[in-house]
């Protein structure tokens, strides 16, 4: 079997841990019944050996696969990883949501996206990438009681996302740390309002009033100190035709969102402005995670 | 010229200062030109003798008249109010909006609705009432440097709005004295998630995930502690069909949402189980403040 699994962006400015949206940039993952568990990587960490030994994609595959059929069975994996790690675009949830798909379909057994999504939620507490790694699309979701609820929005080819991606990491865990414990009245009400108008506006289409709805006062400048040169990416892309401008997930790329009109403008005048980083469009995935060969 | 301004029930839950929605009950107003100042009011506020001498809607419109036209002329208001006044229905919004549209009306001068509506924040900060009260159906809001910018989604007739009003009011100013002055992350983001979906859910008409998304941890429990009844309200009208079930703005009111098909059996249940208190179905409001008649 092969599998592709779309990058993500999350937060989108206000909608920390809830909305996020899926790019057409890929890992691709193909698996085969073989003699003895064989790992092979091209693309991103396949200059890491340590990926071989202890690899997050295979753990979690086989955990699963195990549970399902009851037996270890050994397979070859071969992986084509194009997004980069820990730059906030989604790939831990690309490895968790392919991971669980794979098993089930190599255990041979039917599987909703929905499940796929309620099963990740166990290696990934937040909803805000998985979901759109799942699904495709604009996604907005909560977690109650354990379950994902999500709804998802198609993106036309009309808009395109145009990525920064940094030469360096920010960590996650390291990120979440440095935000404040309790927040006021006034901020919560600041942030949550935008997610409210972010979502209706991206599910009837108004994108002129994203240019309204997407700065938060809850994490993203805070985040933003440990590279400060996003925030001369936000300005740039802001006054170049970006509709909206935010930090992807918790850094360290920047995810822009723009009329396809303009992203070729937006993405030459960005690659001039900070070279030592990647720049580039991409369209919207609209479909997630998919199983391209049985 | 007359004038027609429906109710409306914001927070609808987690969307404190955000969200809200028209109920097709409503003030009207009556206005001509008079040999003195003229003031009548049947319905609400009848028996309040200060309403004739210190009238907010009159207050407002000499106020706005006056600018648009350079000098005062009198004039005889008749006011039909079926809004309860003090109870979370937006009986203020419906007074503040009403007051501004019909002094551009009697001035002459044509408005948009987006101008009667940023006028109206000058008078109350928040656009959870207003927005409805102008645009009528599902609003979902924010305020960006002092102006409103707003979505509205129409609400159809198979749908209705199951209204609680209790036989006493909770001030608005006093309630949000009782709300702590941080809030913890965890509790934000369950908050800000489910405004993010609820107006999703709004948007693509999806109701029954709105029996998923309008909890709230920021405000609701707390302000309902002061009228202990409503947390039976709540109890029962999700029993008996209830999509969502939400304090109606800083209360006392309590908005419950059905299919047209359960509305009568659960305004019945309600009836029964509290005698003392006004309980009724309504039509959603979809088209905000009216001039009725030129």
């Amino acid at each position: 079997m092969r599998i592709r699994i779309p990058a993500t962006s999350a937060n989108l400015g206000p909608g920390f841990d809830s909305l996020g949206l899926a790019i057409a940039l890929y890992n691709y993952v193909t698996i085969k019944p073989y003699m003895c568990q064989s790992i092979s990587i091209r693309g991103q960490g396949s200059k890491k050996p340590r990926l071989k030994v202890n690899n997050v994609f295979v753990s979690i595959f086989t955990e699963i696969y195990q549970e399902l059929v009851g037996k270890k069975d050994n397979f070859r994996f071969e992986f084509e990883n194009n997004i980069p790690f820990s730059r906030g675009l989604g790939s831990s949830s690309a490895v968790i949501v392919g991971a669980i798909a794979s098993a089930y379909h190599m255990a041979n057994i039917k599987v909703s996206k929905e499940k796929v999504l309620n099963r990740a939620l166990v290696y990934e507490s937040h909803p805000d990438n998985i979901a759109p790694a799942v699904y495709g699309g604009f996604t907005t979701s909560i977690v109650e009681d354990g379950v994902v609820k999500s709804l998802k929005k198609e993106l036309p080819k009309t808009i395109k996302a145009v990525m920064v991606i940094p030469d360096r990491a920010m960590s996650t865990a390291h990120s979440r740390t440095q935000l404040p414990k309790t927040y006021h009245m006034s901020d919560i009400t600041y942030n949550s309002s935008r997610v409210g108008l972010m979502s209706a506006a991206f599910f009837s289409e108004d994108w002129e009033l994203l240019r309204f709805v997407a700065k938060d006062k809850i994490h993203e400048n805070r985040r933003m100190k440990k590279l400060k040169e996003l925030f001369d990416v936000r300005k740039i892309a802001l006054k170049n035709g970006a509709l909206m401008s935010t930090l992807s997930g918790s850094g360290s790329s920047f995810f822009s969102m723009t009329y396809e009109k303009d992203a070729q403008k937006l993405v030459k005048v960005l690659k001039e402005s900070f070279e030592a980083f990647k720049v580039a469009s991409f369209d919207f995935d609209n479909i997630g995670y998919e199983i391209i060969e049985s």
